[in-house]
């Protein structure tokens, strides 16, 4: 008796990409990582010492690996600018393809891959929105479900990172698309999670400031954020972003509902430590958002593997992947025009200055 | 040898009155209640039995209470409609003055206070925010004030109420000038506080809902509302108001600077005790303002006191409270309107559209 | 109409003495310190400023503030070594007591003061066990009186000092009776509250080193113990009291029921503030036990004086605090010798080594 | 290139072995589960859907298992009154052995598997105290080794499981060993880790009650004991068992040094979720050990494997787990006869009457 278990290839070996090779290889019991490209030299080497010893093949192309003998699905950890286009090519020669979020950071590009997929339903094709499969937002998800704590109305998210001395954050926004793309992306897929993935955009506004990197303006960026997003179904989300933390990462969402709330990492902590020491009581937080949500990857990886398997959906829709990218996107605009932006029902803008 | 207490008078018997009126005549070693007034009849039944008895003087009528032989000062603790209008009497006829907030909910009347307060610089004015005076505040403030936390930078505060299932609040909107008035005035004046009160305030924007009580539009009002505030120094805060919470008062607010933050409450509880049965562990959490600023109250009594007394400085600036209501009454229009509302730097309205 | 107050006078004004007349002074409304005596001639000078201007007598002789004119209470809050003596001299001319703890490091002299308050059962006797008065314990007390946590079978307690680097502690160990009469007497008086005041005890057992103060030896004391107490009714409760603690005070207790359990102070904080930087999270504790219990102690001047003027019993009975000096010299003296110590149901000493 | 995988089986499929054998066959990625025995049909059931399909042999026979061909390595996750017999044929054989504790509850046996080990000094030989290999335990033990908590002085450990209504571990307590030796045993191997493996005991007392399941005293034991244990370098510790929490598993321990603490989970949670109703705050705790340590059983079987390969030390030594019976086992007769027992530092049972 034998166990057929998922061919999958990791396109790109960047800090996410080694993670998920990584975790495909050790940690997904039915997938079988078969191969790896990358075009980057020094990434090849890391490869070779760390895949190809398990039997992965590695390639400097990415067309070429995707015509590697029996593959069936892609992990597409890529840059985000060739996010869109490996997902499409995938999805092209019939693989199934998880990709890393954003699917772009340009809403029509979005909304390609969305288009590609709806073409082949056979195949599994997800956006990587990693707190859909965290332990405690699954548990927080759950017990806003059970309706005990009524209509989930209001939603407040964060996505904050700790401050980056070196300032590697000020080149990354010239591709990130920006703090709301970049950052606050996962707190809107939180909306649409909590609130209802169709929930429809009435209004945005947002206003931020550089109070660490002034050159962030230089690429029409803030490296603090906040954001309102108004729906028409009577809720509303505000979120937070920030490049400037000093404790370590903290992402932190409340859902507050008619006869009750949730809260998710309210009080950040690395582990169950306390230091007590003359100076008070201490703990430490994550410092990044591996530290938090790595496990939160495995079961990804994990799942994403069983539904390829057992051909049955995948946990999130991709039309999702789409949506928040456009409202990220509008968030950034507002930021930076700093103008309130209204939309129709049907998703088109409305002027509203006759208002 | 004798010490000189000051001789001082509460206007207003209801909920808060009583209050002052306790906290001057049982907890403020310094200060001597000597009078009170209420057109109440019930109010003035209560203070039969609990002030009377300690010699404190009841009147029916505000003005006979002003001429109460050797009164030195009045706290204002009636309606808020009379609020101004009753601290202005007192200035006149040269009587110290504790005012309950906000002033008015009216900008002009807040500012005709401060004008008659500014005409007579030998009495103490003050309007009574009662986090100035709380013990965790002024820790956060004194901290966020030696540096060592950078810049503060962003603000985020709320000030939510627990549901009240009687819907009083409906009716109440009324005369509360709006929920962005009567909660939010707190968080903004512990932004001037925190950011410096002289700053200039650059745009508001906000966005409401009714998730419990829809007839609260009827008074424009939301029971449920977020706010965001830019400032022209660079910095920024955001609030959220509520009348929907389930557990209890949640007023939580954290300052992030460039090198730190303090929160203030992220993790609300009634007091030291922790229920573990088989559901899990358990907290009660405040279930009114006072039960969570109780002992603020307290502290601003005995400061205001002493202040007059010693003839210093009042602990926080009149012009703040009318900057407050400015900033609280331009978040209610926004929240009507649906419109963001710039300022110049010299605080009047800017037509931003051009932009 | 006038209100008759309770007058009293303050015997000590040591560091708890000043509290406890300031107290009675300024925050105990239908008390009035008339009196306070002292033979030191620094907390006299103390006294001419804080409280003669408040028209309280001050005295250098305990005897002779026993016969200020219409003197009715006293509270005794000198050395423990003449609580009893002081406690026993006014109940015999018609005070009545609130009596700091101890009321003796010795038991047979305690019993004295217990003997000389049952001649007098008109008068109110009390021994001020703080913690009974502490708004967290009562709640802990009355959650786990409703019986929805079963039975209370474990207590766990402790009295946990910071460390003083002064070493005060060490010359302190000659009078105080030992690290158990001292500190866990609180304790052991909470076991006694929980457990209902008439557990005989079976066994008791403690263990102890000196960690810090090796000095401490001299006098028959350590500087953290561990003790354990078993009762005939199937409970138990083990205690911990240390002088090293670093952050500040930790006073903490559990208490296990069969169906649930409640925890006191399990995350001891001075206030709401949590501190982020890059060390990570910071919060503060109480420093000394009055940081903690203050409030406690002001509920105990107030509810005192109540049963004095209203003539109902004292909140807690003069007869617990005689047995906590029992079992607290009993734990002492299992520290010193090494030996568990075994009582028979009649509380006599047991010969269990026949086991 | 190939990657050689440690090549092991798995004694045992009950509720630990089945854990296991999951880990080494699908989180160990160095190790290669081939071979699994459990003489349990039920368990061979299971086996067959679980194991099999991956390449796992499957015998009914541990001796026969121990003869498969290849086979490196053991781990012994079987009833504990053959750990040590089966530990003992492994090494015999030349097989590394990963025992699950304890070796056995008895002494003198567990000492057998140490002087079995001690003749194959190339054998790696671990027993399994899970706790070592957690990252909150981990980091404490880092935090308390810089020094600059002072030196480690007082151990407070507990190890309490939530109450099994089925009273099932009342028969279990036939063969457990006693609540010490079940539980407690954790603890005092974390006492042993943070204190020096070589302290000496000087002396141990324990007390203990039957408050929900009476029936236990049948087999010597209790569902509730607290155990105090001296050492002679000066240290010394306590800990409480429990068969009765209602939330949940709650496994806590602090570290008290000479200038400061750690604790390790002293504010217990499942997850990073609280919820907010009318009832207040809740969160969730781990209801069993596993729910806890899971991730240390990952780490422990993957450092195992890493010892094997790399012939490196494991991470604890053997010496530890029989000293941790031999306290546990002491603690448990102090239990039963209510004797306090003293140690010489020889190890041998001191008289210590004379005292």
């Amino acid at each position: 008796m034998s166990v057929s278990k998922l061919r999958i290839g990791c396109a790109g070996l960047g800090r996410m990409g080694k993670r998920h090779a990584l975790n495909f290889l050790e940690r997904t019991p039915r997938a079988e990582l078969v191969a790896a490209s990358t075009p980057d030299d020094t990434e090849i080497e890391w490869a070779k010492e760390h895949l190809a010893p398990y039997g992965v093949k590695l390639y400097k192309n990415y067309d070429d690996m995707l015509k590697h003998e029996g593959l069936e699905a892609v992990v597409v950890a890529s840059a985000t600018a060739v996010h869109a286009e490996q997902a499409i090519k995938a999805i092209d020669v019939e693989k199934h393809v998880l990709c890393e979020k954003p699917l772009s950071t340009n809403v029509e590009i979005s909304q390609q891959v969305l288009d590609a997929a709806a073409k082949k339903p056979h195949l599994k094709v997800m956006c990587g929105f990693s707190r859909r499969f965290d332990a405690s937002y699954r548990d927080a998800h759950r017990k806003m479900t059970t309706g005990d704590l009524g209509s989930p109305s209001v939603l407040r998210s964060q996505t904050c990172d700790k401050l980056d001395p070196s300032g590697f954050f000020v080149a990354y926004a010239q591709f990130s698309g920006g703090i709301f793309v970049d950052c606050s992306i996962h707190d809107i897929d939180l909306a649409l999670w909590f609130f209802g993935q169709d929930g429809k955009v009435k209004s945005v506004s947002a206003v931020g400031i550089t109070a660490v990197e002034p050159d962030l303006r230089k690429h029409n960026d803030r490296d603090n954020a906040v954001g309102l997003v108004e729906f028409y179904n009577g809720k509303m989300a505000y979120f937070y972003a920030s490049r400037m933390m000093a404790a370590g990462q903290e992402d932190t969402t409340e859902i507050i509902g008619t006869k009750g709330k949730v809260t998710v990492n309210a009080q950040p902590q690395i582990n169950l430590v306390n230091t007590y020491d003359n100076g008070g009581v201490h703990r430490e937080i994550p410092q990044h958002y591996y530290d938090r949500f790595e496990y939160a990857f495995v079961t990804e990886a994990n799942e994403f593997t069983a539904s390829c398997l057992e051909n049955k959906p995948v946990p999130l829709k991709l039309e999702g992947a789409v949506q928040a990218v456009r409202i990220g996107a509008a968030l950034q605009e507002s930021l930076i025009t700093g103008q309130k932006i209204f939309f129709e029902e049907d998703g088109s803008r409305a002027n509203k200055s006759r208002l």
